[in-house]
């Protein structure tokens, strides 16, 4: 049961996002920014990197959610998606992709834990400061959100069908109009 | 020195936010909603839970920075701040902060740590939901700014006269507009 009183029937995020929306609309629009705006990371390999960092974080919302939205930006290579959160370390990845891993698991724990090294891994397999900036970004971000999710124990359906239809529509119509349209479905007023 | 290319003479999270407005813009939004839009709590409340977090994440931008801010709103009761961060568990505050600063302590470490007993002991001091929301947002959120200030390795300048003249605005005239600010005052161009 969640800590505080939250909307019945909305899972994870969604709840307190529809009962607290004056955080919602910036927690949303991060996201958007984060996972879909401009960068030189595909919107797939962000995903992936909110997914490790929640999976790391032991989150199962965010995981299951995250993991479902880069399912379909990955499309045919869709995979990888579960290759990271079954072998974090393992997963075949590019090398850039995992030079960012590297940092956004350092960051998950500490952000002094980066190093001047991880960072030069991470050029030579052809980042650059935009995709150091926001893997460090996404990573940390994650850590908010898994908190937010956890920290007032919210609900965590076990329904892998409902994470897939919402992994289908983020990636399709992301962050803006999520909550609005979990809201409408479950008939909770504005 | 910084892992990317970031504007000289800007300090902490300041740096990164000229630099990459797009995700900026939400991140302000999210502070100045945070800590000084409608809650059960004052901003002086809210600027010490997230000093009280910054600090046990050991961010010592983030940590002055609010620090500095939650004086200016504390006022004449201001040597609480100070309290608060020298000694985290003993400093003479209200048993409503207390208990939302341990809710807050355990949201740092893992948000799955909080229990129903922390939920309750802050309610029979006076805690409302709003409260405990916020209280966890809160440091849900300085997990993410203090990882994305430590993760960049972004300069914290040790000029106490800075983080006060910085605190003093903050209190004043609130994140919106603080980035813009600092960056006309170091002659970097949009």
């Amino acid at each position: 049961m969640p800590h505080i009183k939250l909307p019945e029937g909305i899972p994870g995020i969604v709840g307190p996002m529809v009962a607290y929306p004056e955080t919602a609309r910036p927690l949303n629009e991060l996201a958007e920014a984060l996972l879909r705006g401009p960068s030189s990371l595909t919107s797939a390999e962000r995903e992936l990197i909110a997914t490790f960092v929640s999976s790391g974080n032991e989150c199962f919302f965010c995981t299951q959610t995250h993991a479902a939205a880069a399912r379909e930006h990955y499309g045919p290579q869709r995979e990888i998606v579960d290759q990271v959160i079954r072998d974090r370390e393992g997963a075949p990845v590019s090398e850039k992709l995992r030079a960012l891993l590297v940092i956004a698991e350092k960051v998950r724990r500490d952000g002094r834990l980066v190093q001047p090294e991880d960072v030069a891994r991470a050029r030579e397999a052809g980042a650059d400061d935009r995709a150091i900036h926001d893997a460090v970004l996404i990573a940390a971000a994650f850590c908010m959100y898994n908190r937010y999710v956890e920290g007032l124990a919210t609900w965590a359906p076990r329904d892998q069908e409902m994470y897939d239809r919402t992994g289908v529509r983020l990636a399709r119509d992301g962050y803006l109009t999520a909550v609005d349209r979990r809201r409408e479905e479950a008939g909770v007023e504005a």
